[in-house]
């Protein structure tokens, strides 16, 4: 087990295939089996009342797990996320950042699952836990992405 | 068991709630134990290669059950999402709103549990399915909202 | 889509392949996408407080979406459980059997997902749903069963 | 935080309210917010083929979160499973117990969530990840159980 791309090119890559939303996400760490992802919080990530919304932590989860994904399996990688779980446990604190752990649970030859605890910036309560499953089609195969 | 709101009554309330995304969603029907809502599709909602993403799936399953609690409890009533899972079945359609079935499993006390099957507008192949869970705290206790 | 095996098959099958359990499970009806499977509840079945178990549920779901695979994949098919959730929604009535109707959402090449809601039998309020999601490792490959 | 029971009261207890299973489960590490749970495997834990089947993997998930609230809360705390989700990542050991190591991940008013991974003994890859959500029902009101 070792990485495909360091942390610089997978910031790279991914700014290359998620222009549009690149710059909400920071890698803050990564290493073989765990990544701790950013969400950079603006408005457009929060609910009314100020926290961050249930949309933008599934977003932030989806994106922490399909990057230790890229970085494990390198560049041109197809995954699709088939199944997720969440649980949201405490209210986000307002004007925070969101901090994501990210570990890989298992990175298997046609099923990826990854498992993230959500903090608020500062904080060591949990604001939410989530499983992310991906499903690895056999490379060039689009059309079997979905399972 | 009988709805608190009308269809206009709950359109116009989520319209003061949620006044940046209410033009999002539309109720296409309501009735007392199930809500059909669509995700009217702007570019916003896209991931790369064109098809509707995640986390606006999520916040289409979000808002059905949200809106259907609404409906039966009535204006100022508080709920906070504990709980969600999601499954990804099929690549959404291109070009095409995504239309929410949502029932209601259980309303209780302090629990209300609600599913949903996503289609893209004109199939009846379900894109993804989803559960969510909210806690429905003793009203006036906002405090209380995350358990 | 058409089935593979008959009721009756089916039936026969699982006694063959479940020979510890298969009296516990009765099928009361085999669709093309649906199939209404019975807990015949036992002692064994039940937790303290005499109402049926949690981990009976879930083998109900379980031995429900496994049948319907069977059923239209055909004998010898290998399908492995690789996630499942479960909303436990109302205490099941005490003496009755658990009467699950299960629905296939999708039956790919590789991943089958079917929901599931469960019943206390002649009630028609759910106690529990579910969904289980099966990987269906390519023919003759036991070893690629876990992804 | 602390502990409302030390671990022999907890076993003690666990033994008295449920004298049919007790001896599946041996408690192997109590902390204040977590607990390593051993399930023995016997025949009766095992489906075809030979490895521990998926509802005895949910039934010490959902002992070992339980038995964590019991420590915090005390005895007689009623708790009601309300949701799970599991996802089952490699095929057990043969021949070797499951060691469930337990997080709680939130002991609120009404809600509590715990995280379950699941190894065969003698093994650092998980063989199951779950978490399961416990409604914790005022006191005296089990008729509130169900939330």
């Amino acid at each position: 087990m070792s990485l495909a791309m360091s942390r610089n090119d997978l910031a790279e890559y991914m700014a290359q295939i998620f222009p549009q939303v690149h710059r909400d996400f920071v890698i803050e760490e990564l290493h073989e089996d765990s990544i701790v992802m950013r969400l950079v919080v603006e408005d457009r990530h929060l609910r009314p009342g100020g926290t961050v919304s249930g949309p933008s932590m599934f977003g932030l989860a989806d994106v922490s797990v399909y990057a230790l994904i890229l970085a494990r399996k390198g560049r041109l990688s197809l995954a699709v996320t088939t199944n997720s779980s969440l649980d949201f446990l405490r209210k986000p604190l307002g004007g925070k950042d969101m901090i994501a752990h990210c570990r890989m649970l298992k990175l298997g030859r046609s099923l990826a699952v990854g498992d993230v605890l959500m903090f608020s910036e500062g904080s060591d309560k949990p604001v939410a836990r989530a499983t992310m499953t991906y499903s690895l089609p056999p490379e060039g195969s689009a059309a079997a992405a979905f399972g």
